[in-house]
């Protein structure tokens, strides 16, 4: 399968994890100064790390959360409970500072910035035909590869996408249905806080979406296309540059699980290098990790989106490698160990 | 009751929660730019500062992880994988700043500092008696008091406890056990590792231990008397010392739990100003939460002890202090809320 010259080049240079730094940071973790596996998911953590970055005492060297929005025109069949005003309200407020995303990334120090990369008016509505072309879903994985490489280049090795775009928790129920083939009903939520009768409407919205579009669920193009939306694909996009340049990638809740689940068919090795930050309250994120075979870190009943679980996990991630780092072995520290 | 000067002072200054500024906290996060409730457990988290805090919008201002080690005669009956030279082995590591504790406590920007104030050679075997004297408790509970005050001196209003004993989580089920009524083998989990004859053992040593001393579980000092250690009475005494000068008490895993059963035991109202970090590995440590109302921010899988958990959780914490503060209001970024 070719998409594009760049998206062909990033999915290709994506491999296995690091067997060598694998073992070697298991080996470590075996010989500080506790018990062993009793710092748990920190260890594991640490491991992985390890096997991501190709370091056997990973080091994060910068953090970003790639920030992306989009119009959905599918919020025209009420789907949300905000109008779909607020998206560019929203980018507004994020470029001033005064969102959560923005206190939260501040607060996990990551990088500062903005990159305008429009792709168009916003996804079509896929209650009635596909949400975009073949090319602007190409055109939305490129712009995502080369703001992940931006990134990259400026030094960040712990890299997130954050979502905003009133409406675009129902794609993202249409994606992780397709993709996982699970039942429509137990993968759509309350998005921003729709009411009971909302709910049934937009669970019917999602049926029709994919009747109408009948997307091939192990195609993640043939998915982005139909049923996708364009800060879905460009968060496809993130996902997939940064794991060609050897970055983790801090998945986030609903939206940016729906855009792992793309990036992970167009690329099964990818997952590996995913970390699951937070387990959202919309349910169709979990079903979309365990297909993936990813279990979140956080479950702090989280459903905002803009990358805020990953900003939250960001500090997490990296406490697990500065244990593996700094912390003393037994010989070093001249402590007993379980055996004497 | 009384216990002594400075214990009963201490009780004394703990009160409810500051209402105002849990209203006016509440009623910020209803007017933030973000969905009512989509930052899930950072909203009441933050509300629950500002009302430990007693400020609208509450600062953190510093933080601290008061380590305390102690030694358990118990640990005669062979109750840990570990010998117990190993105690003062990890208290030079420690210092030395080669621990999990002083990795995470980098990481959160925690307070470095030591203080000696010691209590005794070790609690006495509490399979044949006594842990300790009464006069031994309260020194343990007045140096709590003393080490907590001084962090509080020093600006910090988030503080936790952390311990390192080797044996410390044989007293630990069983203070959970009299103070929850739990059953022995229900609290009594593997610390640092032991094997299934060696976890029997310990139900057995934990049953004598509750069978020869007969602790009162309604009775917190009674409780640290007959059946606790001095770290983990120290360990109450920095609870009940942080909450009476309205710091928020970031409650680590299992040996902190039991500590903390006992500052509940000696003062109620305290549990309001208990944040639980994480849910530790030993079963005994969930029974604890449960018995006292809270609900652990991060489960792990962790089960070493020394503050970690508490660490770890600490910029969670300070997240949801960050994203109260620096948000802005829907009026203020001219973001339309839902109700448009």
């Amino acid at each position: 399968m070719t998409i594009s010259p760049l998206v062909d080049q990033t999915i290709a240079a994506i491999g296995p994890l690091d067997a060598a730094a694998v073992a070697a940071a298991e080996a470590r973790q075996g010989v500080l100064t506790k018990p062993p596996g009793s710092l748990g998911r920190l260890e594991s953590l640490s491991i992985q790390l390890a096997g991501i970055l190709g370091q056997p005492i990973p080091q994060i060297t910068g953090k970003a959360v790639i920030v992306v929005a989009g119009d959905h025109g599918v919020a025209a069949e009420g789907v949300s409970a905000f109008p779909a005003e607020v998206t560019p309200q929203m980018v507004f407020n994020f470029v001033a500072g005064g969102a959560a995303i923005n206190a939260l990334a501040r607060h996990a120090g990551a990088n500062p910035g903005l990159t305008i990369a429009k792709v168009g008016y916003g996804a079509a509505n896929i209650a009635r035909g596909p949400a975009m072309s073949r090319e602007d879903a190409v055109r939305c994985l490129e712009i995502g590869i080369n703001a992940a490489n931006e990134q990259a280049d400026a030094g960040a090795n712990l890299i997130a996408g954050g979502d905003m775009g009133i409406g675009n928790t129902t794609p993202s129920a249409a994606i992780t249905a397709a993709v996982t083939g699970a039942d429509v009903a137990s993968v759509t939520g309350r998005g921003t806080g729709v009411d009971d009768a909302g709910l049934e409407a937009k669970i019917a919205t999602i049926r029709r979406a994919l009747e109408v579009n009948q997307p091939d669920g192990s195609d993640g193009m043939d998915v982005l296309t139909k049923v996708g939306g364009f800060e879905i694909g460009v968060l496809a996009g993130v996902m997939l540059g940064a794991a060609a340049r050897n970055c983790a990638v801090v998945v986030d809740g609903f939206i940016s699980g729906a855009a792992a689940l793309i990036a992970w068919r167009l690329c099964p090795d990818i997952a590996q290098r995913y970390i699951a930050a937070h387990r959202s309250v919309e349910p169709g994120h979990n079903v979309g990790l365990q297909a993936m075979g990813l279990s979140p870190l956080l479950d702090m009943e989280m459903r905002l989106g803009e990358g805020t679980g990953a900003a939250l996990a960001m500090p997490i991630v990296e406490a697990a490698a500065k244990c593996l780092a700094e912390m003393a072995t037994f010989t070093e520290a001249g402590v007993s160990d379980g055996d004497d």
